[in-house]
């Protein structure tokens, strides 16, 4: 039963993100030995001003 | 000092909030042996195409 | 399909940790009308050394 | 290669952001001895309706 | 610069868990348009009496 | 009411922890506004077998 969790920028496509939950799902069903039909995938989008490496803000980069 | 998050798709009205929390917070209260005063409830709300089960998002389910 | 997530210092019972899981999907499935048999909580211990509160470990305190 | 999240209200500035990670990369990079360029800050904004303290939403208080 | 948590029952092998990261990392990278180095994947690993489905513990089933 | 998660390699001393949830606090404190008795600092370590980076394992690198 994985439960899998993307976080990543904002401004991905729905189709990006059909397939990423797709290909993500068979990934980790193939891998883990998990039925498809058991693997939750959540996406979280980030703002640019919410993200920061080095101390500086994405937005600010 | 339980801090609790419960994911869940987006839709509830205020009046679920409100019960949820109430209702959670005395569940893990009593359970827990935890004063009220010390438990956090945060809601995260999920849009339909940002969760998926079986490699398919919600919003095309 | 709610999922919720229960962190709080290590140290309950296998029985507490029980009725803890089965209370709050109670809670979750009646205020947000959600079957129990979609509801996930995951239980999360932290160590007395890794939670601190006004910039203390709780260990230290 | 530390990964913060810092939870907050929503309500600060781009300002106090700003201050925030750059402020927060320092104090872990001293502490951890990690290079500030391996360090990556999350910020995740709560509605007011969305944080419970002691089974009372923050909008109802 | 996508961020992925895989939370799972414990149980799997080293050689699983290497799979697992790479598979999940070319997922990522091919559909969310990202350079594999700016991918980190981090396994969380429950045991069967803190993950609950239907208010029951796994480790209960 | 600032709840923020640090999650890093294993292998700090609990001076280093000490002292990183201690500046930690200090710099949200100063930079987001927030009195220090209000914020939670928790630490959360993973081992080098449960971080990759580019789709390898940082046990294997």
């Amino acid at each position: 039963m994985p439960f899998v969790t993307v976080k990543l920028l904002e401004g991905r496509t729905e189709e990006q993100k059909r397939a990423l939950v797709e290909k993500v799902t068979a990934a980790v069903s193939e891998t883990a030995n998990a039925p498809k039909e058991n693997i939750f995938v959540m996406i979280e989008e980030m703002p640019k001003n919410h993200l920061a490496v080095g101390g500086v803000l994405k937005s600010d980069q």
